[in-house]
């Protein structure tokens, strides 16, 4: 395999025809081959959510240029799952899965309702090397082009060194400002939360409905997490696994309940 | 707060109409004051996943003899935020939280896919006791009876002690057998993963769709892990954290990588 140019495996969660994963998929053809598999519509917030008692619709689609690519109905951990047990069943494997570029942040806690980040997990889990880029910038036309760079580069670096078992990169950059990105972190997600409002407002027929609307509360005063990162113009890496265990609560709930026998 | 009753948060992933969500609040009748809200319809599969650019709806729901109850349109983490952030706002918020009873696996990797747990999470990200009670018996009419007494157990054990910070409990249940329950293990999640196979098919109109399958691959050989404690007859309780970081995965990359700085 070693000879071969890498199988890149590119999804996203923002939809195919999203201006996140063209960039991305043009990087990508600078290091291998590539196939996309990706949602036929955005799929924000959808977490690790995947089918389950519906159908999916998987279509191929010939807006990249030189490119394979399937439009899928289902989610971002969908489109990865059908690429490989159906698309390239009985075929070559991705060498890499990478997911993105999103348009929005997926630093802190938000990593959990990350459509891009479930596209890589599923890759972890499958023993495969992975990576979530996002850009943190909602603009449908954000500029990218200060990510490009650091994408082939944190890219290349993973397919020559690997991955630890059982993780999966979260890629975040800042938005595109008026000085070069300082430089790239290893960061630990960083302790914030969501703070939601709702919205709440009558339809035409007088019946009641809501609008989520969120505020980002960030508690953590360190240097070495990704919204410090961000914010002094670092493009943040943090390590994610899949394994939610917190083994070190094992011992005290051990030692603490007195229900156990 | 200690002189009342406590305040107990229900909600689920099956849908607010499911036998689990039934027994749940009929258990936890037994314990505090009750509150639910749930989807209004099933939402398995969906992972941590929020309505992000989508309304939602809320309605009172009398289904629950002398309990307060609403149904949503959203997903079981948008239940868990509406009930904090609107139902419940500048009132006095829940003193635990808890979801399920699952029909339904949420061992090992499932963990990632579970609605059941996502509103566990929720109220862990909030600092509030959680926990997802899932039954190993995907029936919609499976039989609940065992799980009723450890249900009861396990919350009221939460009440009194709380949880490590960051923690909310995974609590899977054996389906009933002949034998009576062995006990309750606190256990790390499994090594396991689902292989999936998608089921080719026409629709009326000649256009291609697939059914997901997929079957269950369990690695682990030890006896420490739920899925271990499942097969045993035992309940299985996981504590599981929302920060992903894999911490022991910084120093690796902080060292293999050239390109930091």
């Amino acid at each position: 395999m070693k000879d071969k140019r890498p199988l890149i495996l590119v999804s996203n969660d923002d939809g195919i025809t999203s201006k996140g994963i063209f960039t991305l998929v043009e990087a990508m053809k600078t290091l291998g081959e590539v196939l996309v598999v990706a949602p036929d519509s955005p799929q924000s917030g959808m977490g690790h959510a995947i089918t389950v008692g519906e159908t999916l619709r998987l279509e191929e689609n010939h807006i990249f240029d030189g490119v394979k690519a399937y439009q899928c109905s289902g989610t971002p951990a969908d489109c990865v799952k059908i690429a490989r047990h159906f698309v390239l069943k009985d075929k070559r494997q991705p060498d890499i899965v990478v997911s993105g570029i999103n348009h929005g942040s997926n630093t802190s806690i938000s990593v959990l309702y990350s459509g891009t980040m479930s596209a890589a997990i599923e890759g972890a889990i499958e023993g495969t090397p992975a990576i979530g880029f996002s850009l943190c910038d909602y603009a449908h036309d954000a500029d990218f082009s200060h990510t490009i760079e650091p994408v082939i580069a944190i890219t290349k670096q993973v397919l020559e060194k690997g991955l630890p078992k059982g993780v999966a990169l979260n890629v975040n950059f800042p938005p595109k400002r008026n000085e070069p990105l300082k430089g790239i972190r290893i960061c630990r997600q960083a302790n914030a939360k969501w703070v939601e409002e709702f919205d709440e407002r009558y339809d035409p027929n007088g019946r009641r409905y809501f609008w989520m609307a969120g505020n980002f509360v960030n508690f953590d005063k360190g240097e070495d997490n990704d919204e410090w990162a961000i914010a002094n113009n670092y493009v943040s890496v943090v390590p994610c696994q899949f394994d939610l265990t917190a083994h070190s609560a094992i011992p005290i709930l051990n030692e603490d309940w007195d229900i156990l026998r």
